[in-house]
């Protein structure tokens, strides 16, 4: 899977992703009222509009990304209509030929774990039949729990020809209080990135391995060190934009052939209309303008 | 919200909960033929039998426990129809008394924390009306990213009245690949349970914290240590049973009143019809038999 993946990166020169992450807020009021006309004031009005909203988006910057990354839990928010339009988000996207990181950082034990791997990544096999209950093409995963949450998903990655992004380095202010702890003089972090790399030995396709990283743009100074620590994982940036991160913060999150990384943005893209800078832009034009001046922003900031 | 279980636990004198952790190999095979009769072979058809079989057993056990603890992985990987079957269990749990721990592991950061929260435990808010979409009591939480991650938690658990269990050392073989590792001399666990005790400050229901924390029971001399650690969080103890924990393990889990610690058993209970214990049983019956013999187990060799 990470080798369709760097295709689709190379094919369209531009490697990021656009978190599809519908906040309520984010929802153009008259997407929102359509359905609220039509259903009232229900879970169902709003994961109808989320998934409208979701469709413009990628309507709009599909022909530009390889990747589209929806966050569960905007959808989880909104019960279950929510997450019958994660799934259909999911659909969506695969008949646009992107490719689904399904950002649900799960992570459980032993046949828990393997219930969160086949239902997401696989299949399921019920009366001799496969069936994919949601069928993302890669997931993020949480590491806390060890080994034993991890080696399932991966188990299933070399099963399907899937992937997963294991959590190292978190974007956010507070990821330091347990991720940044020094362990025999060594941060949690790299202790973490060790079994990433570990993890990911038998999961090579092409020159990377379907075993990839989650570290955030906003630590520039641990990309660099990260990239190293983990030859053949690819490393989901997130934090760019919204949440501080620019091109410039980025160049050490790449290998030199311009792989290796792929940059998020969600908010910064998705309700760029909200953005001065796109002021009079519908929604989806917004969003296309700020995808190619973000991949602009990569291409000569981070990459040359 | 852990006042109400406290009560419960009180009332029907059984610190203990039971796991609904419906995997494919524990439903019985005339359950699952009467929907795939009706349904074919399909995630519907499995989702169904899923919640015939809960219903079951709720009705076998719910005179005897305060609690049911459903594990989502179960549920969502059959898809759609395995988060139906998931949400209408806790609605059934809730009918018949029952608290609900909704095993969910969740923990991301910021808006997306708050987005698991508000759908999980709390409401969201639809042109001006209320809805609860999933309506746990209690959830736990994956600390890997910190306060960023759990405070979210801790504002819907405030403004609702509910709780949460957030892992400190899990029950699993591999759990202390991170979580053991020292810090400063410390075990990571040690400074999460640090932080389990600052996270539940502001968060008192009677004499504990709607701020709990998950202990594996295969762990007994780190629950010593965490109880006195942790003197205000409620500790939701996995691993008895099937994972190899025993009454006789959980003594130092518990303060002297007998309070402090609530036991799952998930396997044990509710596929007991499959241990030759309880042979020639239904699976109500066998469940219910194992429910009693938990419950005098841990009477005798935990709280006497």
């Amino acid at each position: 899977m990470i080798q369709k993946l760097v295709n689709e990166i190379k094919k369209k020169n531009a490697p990021i992703v656009v978190g599809l992450d519908p906040q309520m807020s984010f929802i153009p009021e008259e997407l929102l009222n359509k359905y609220y006309a039509e259903k009232g004031h229900t879970l169902d009005a709003v994961a109808d509009a989320i998934y409208d909203y979701n469709v413009g988006l990628m309507d709009a910057v599909s022909d530009l990304i390889p990747a589209v990354k929806p966050q569960v839990a905007m959808y989880e928010q909104f019960g279950i209509p929510g997450i019958i339009a994660y799934k259909k988000t999911v659909d969506y996207a695969h008949t646009k030929g992107l490719v689904v990181i399904g950002d649900i950082k799960r992570g459980d034990i032993g046949s828990t774990s393997t219930a969160y791997a086949v239902g997401h990544i696989g299949s399921v096999e019920i009366g001799g039949e496969k069936i994919y209950p949601f069928d993302e093409d890669i997931v993020t995963v949480n590491p806390y729990l060890g080994s034993d949450g991890v080696k399932p998903f991966i188990e299933v990655c070399n099963k399907e020809d899937r992937g997963i992004f294991v959590l190292v380095k978190t974007s956010n202010p507070s990821s330091g209080e347990f991720q940044d702890r020094e362990i025999d003089g060594r941060p949690l972090y790299e202790i973490v990135a060790d079994k990433v790399t570990e993890w990911g030995l038998d999961s090579m396709d092409g020159d990377y391995s379907n075993v990839g990283a989650v570290v955030g743009a906003t630590y520039p100074e641990m990309g660099i060190l990260l990239r190293k620590a983990m030859p053949k994982a690819y490393i989901l940036v997130p934090g760019y934009g919204a949440q501080g991160g620019s091109g410039k913060d980025l160049k050490g999150f790449f290998n030199e052939d311009g792989l290796g990384a792929i940059v998020n943005s969600s908010r910064g893209i998705i309700a760029a209309y909200k953005n001065e800078k796109y002021a009079g832009m519908d929604y989806k034009d917004a969003a296309r303008q700020a995808t190619i001046d973000m991949i602009e922003d990569i291409r000569v900031n981070a990459l040359s």
